[in-house]
């Protein structure tokens, strides 16, 4: 059997310990060959390949990054460095003349929306699912989040003493353009006061209230975690808005920043704004995203040489699974308001920036059982 | 209400965590009064009490150990310093004494059988599941334990250099002793070349062969995680065998050093035993953990709130809920042999050390479902 | 003897292990009095106090923040919360009905301005360096620059891992407003290719041209640290003239950004920036500035009880001892272009944004002794 | 020109780090060709070499280990693999064949001792020194002890929340052969009650006091930082009496363990010890490793390009230079008694293991001055 693989999207740590685990267990289970396709689908389209050996991937679990390269412009339906054409027939083409069996996708749901059209042109393809937002459908655990999360834990950790010895607000904004996982879980892995997530709009005089109460409570400072993507009642125009109401305009930029402006108009305490950016998702993945990414590899790779194709590997509760590529595509898999997590966090008095949420708490989760 | 919450058994990261979202809850959701119990059942034996604010547990989420002291050797029915006398009837009456209308166990199985033998005497229990070891019957995972892998994973991953730099076979000594759960995901994780468990006696000939394979392929080092309750085949007595046999037992004590010198009798290379210990259960918890601690904390004191006591707080799954204290006492959760990081590590190549085992690896996992 | 004690300006890790050196030092050796000043010297303006005894400092060595809080808007000369008004007199006051014997100040070149002028009134003061940027005069060494340092190291790891496998330019943006030391210090550990430090104005063509040389030499990544005061050529002119011509200046502030711009006007590849920001100041210090720390303050103790007053405590070479006040106050310490550092990191090829400085390498540091 | 370089000794983080430095410097600065030799001097006895290009250190600066692969046991005058012959000739051999003009040697007192007298038969040698012990003469600093130190002191840090929670006498031992250096750091560092170095044969009595005073003070737990090689009054007798007086002789092994069992003699409080062992020694070195191994790198390769030979460079104060690699040979560098970490750490009141020393603690370290 001959075998490519490739990483897509985003950089994620765990993508070297995947290609290590299907490279790995592709040799020694399977006696397949292995053909790391370079730079995500921009490879296959433009057949920049190299094989890859057992020796190849020895020594890459704990490394950040993907030994393959990766981009998260390369659409074979819609080409970038082609001007947006459709140069998927060219991908079909390295695909029949690499002689492939079959083709092992590793990457968020772009890579799966891609995967599960080349599917449909032949291809016979596994994907393994990645992405630090933790977003993807089908699955309740990507690897790359865990590491996400620790760093974005471990940075709020360090914001916080600095919060705390100088009676500021401090606001800390994660990764999480369309899910707040992220902030929920290193917000609340951090204890923050607030946090701010794209599935709950917020109210400013909500959080303006938080810190007051704080402040006169003798807590002279709070800890915001704000992801990315959270938007405040009236969304994108109300953001629109205020920053050009702001003096400062140039230093605006990223919602963390924008609420910054927003509280300062509403208390007396000095806010400052850190955006945690890339940082969140390079470097050694945890040891939870180094073996999850080897049982997601083992497991596609046994896909494979069962021919079971068309799937992306899953794991949903304690059972490792797999889903259609189809019902992956083109979709997002947001926080529920009613995560364990989040009741949590509103049970230990953590704001979600809407007073009258905030002060509902059900006090009854478990009889739910 | 009134409330008293102990934390029992050996030292755990989320203990704290644990601590805060049980007395935050109580006290924000439910208007409870909070009495913490000092150094486990000791200071319900002896009445050593102090209460809990809000404000005294503000600020404890990220530290390791417990603000109420803990004991692994303080059980009322078999009490130490009373030369085990059974005292439980101490513990009965500070309990009523303080007017408590119920109590929340923060331990391990130990901490759960004495709470389910108090519930028979008449107290109104909730357990709250902690162990690094991540052996308790009834939850898929307790917290400390994602702490106790990460530690264990970092420390590999440095001797992992050493290792290879120095053409050696080094040995590290995980914990665990009755489950191999810290010495599977942390040599997962730190992509060990053996890992030896308490649940699959070890061939000492296999894992030299393992060595001798290694060197003969070029890779000139091996590394073995083990746990401290691994036995060779033949067990404990096959152990203290060894030991009777060799030339300085003085330097022998605890598995690893133990393997040490069984394999010198078999391998050329230099052999370096390192025990990770006491660290393994220590300091500041993974962000995984210090959540963990806090969705069960807040779903004890919910169940407090909703007189539902006997019964342990459990995941399982995806699914938060609880379990009765009796299912959980006196008990150990091994890790089978089927699990799927099992399968995960077999199939990259990891030896379990046993020659027969190694080599059927199963080709098929997915096709269960 | 009766000494007071403070932390003034930005929060800075080791912070409280120098407190704790004075607190303890003063009380084991001197059977001192010990007063903790709060806030900075808003505290001894407000007389804003708290007895410091051994158990208040026992456990806080590793701890981020100070305990006793902190201000870095707390002149007693130019006093904010009175509209700048000199209420000097007020912290004197406080002193005196203290009946204070010394004050000890822990903190940067605004803390020792204050306490020189202080002095000047009659106080006994011995000053405490520390700052994360590492630019006190008369010191080689602050504590918290070590811990900064490594912060903002493992930053730039995790993104260099993201640079390579996504072949982009990442720049990441460190503290230091006035001097170069985070980012020079950071940048070498990290293999930073291009290191901008405000005491060398940097040509944007040159740093373009190390990216395209790179490109054409296959290494299709490049690692820019800059620190928050660097400027380009042609200074904060430059800087405001880049930001005006920008089609969305909203998203600039902070100059990587600003570089990110210039740099896409030159090249071709993606530029990434991310700015670190406050987590560079905050949290548990590392070994070296806890130790670095703990010596200060036990010195600092001493030199009270000699009542040798009006100096700071400093490190020069390998030698611990004081300078005066009036040496600190209101200087800055820059990184010397023949630094061993920028030698160093100029030798392995590291581009400091000036073709022709770069190009000129001294090839003979030795050759001084 | 030609030059040779290879890594002698135990592992050492900043290894590879130096490795990178001193051949991107002479393939940079000096034009020159550099040739690894394999796993320290026995490649140069047996012609093990691979050539280095600057793509082959580009990427190793943060890894631990060494790329060029060391080894221990390889002295070219007493030759193990040879029974211990004198095969110094081999290697003059090797190098004259190669036409090496230099050999850049890295490595700690066995490894300058060797290259001192290689150079007596004719072999332009240039030292970089390197240990994790930090005992090298003629050098302030080496790099791998501030890792060494760091990790140490992380792992006191957990054991530390233990002690604490558990109210016991935890012992933590360092490496540290012959001197205190990492003990005395890490145990400083870490907030250690007592600190046992070799330089300091200590009292087992007066570190008993120290725990029992502890007891009484109502500090419940005492951690103890004890160097590998350390030693109780009488040496090493009193250390085998103490084995083999012991009821369970097979679990000794390691001073802590000794001193785990002489306390046990005097107190009641539960004792454990922790033997941190090999992961002091690998893996990520620090920040300030790197660039230390940086700078000791850039200005080898200088020396070399100068024809400065028979020296080591070293670090003095601030100032970086050389020493000549005669006074480096055979000899090893203590903690002296008026160190100012020590007399710090005695001032805040942490014991030296001697009961009249620990009391006689100077009051005026700052009066030399």
């Amino acid at each position: 059997m001959r075998v490519g693989v490739l990483t897509g999207g985003g950089d994620c740590p765990g993508l070297n310990a995947a290609l290590r685990a299907v490279t790995k267990t592709l040799i020694l289970q399977h006696n397949s060959e292995v053909v790391g396709i370079r730079d995500g689908y921009h490879g296959l389209i433009s057949r920049n390949i190299q094989s890859l050996s057992y020796q190849d991937v020895s020594g890459i679990l704990t490394r950040g990054g993907t030994i393959l390269g990766a981009s998260n412009k390369a659409n074979p339906f819609n080409y970038h460095p082609s001007g947006g054409a459709d140069v998927s027939a060219k991908a079909v083409k390295t695909y029949r003349d690499l002689d492939l069996d079959a083709l092992v996708a590793i990457g968020g749901d772009g890579t799966m929306s891609i995967a599960n059209r080349l599917s449909d042109l032949g291809l016979n393809i596994v994907g393994v699912p990645k992405t630090i937002d933790n977003d993807l459908v089908g699955t309740d655990r990507t690897f790359g989040f865990d590491t996400a999360v620790s760093i974005a834990t471990e940075a709020i950790d360090r914001i916080h003493t600095t919060a705390q010895s100088h009676h500021r607000v401090m606001i800390v904004e994660t990764m999480g353009r369309y899910s707040g996982w992220i902030a929920l879980h290193a917000g609340t892995a951090s204890g923050a006061d607030v946090i701010l997530i794209p599935e709950v709009e917020y109210d400013v005089e909500a959080v303006a209230e938080v810190c007051e109460e704080r402040e006169q409570g003798g807590q002279r400072f709070t800890i915001i975690a704000i992801a990315e993507g959270a938007k405040p009642i009236g969304g994108e125009r109300a953001v629109r808005e205020r920053i050009e109401a702001s003096t400062d305009p140039v230093r605006l930029g990223g919602i963390g920043r924008v609420l910054a402006e927003q509280l300062k108009d509403e208390i007396n305490s000095e806010v400052r704004t850190t955006i945690l950016g890339h940082m969140q998702r390079g470097g050694t993945p945890t040891s939870y995203d180094r073996n999850l990414a080897t049982i997601f590899g083992t497991r596609a790779a046994t896909l494979v040489a069962e021919q079971h194709y068309d799937v992306m590997v899953a794991l949903q509760g304690n059972t490792f699974t797999q889903v259609p590529l189809s019902d992956v595509a083109d979709n997002i898999r947001n926080v529920p308001l009613d995560d364990p997590l989040i009741q949590a966090a509103r049970q230990v008095g953590t704001s979600l920036g809407v007073s009258d949420f905030d002060r509902e708490v059900e006090t009854a989760p478990s009889s739910a059982e």
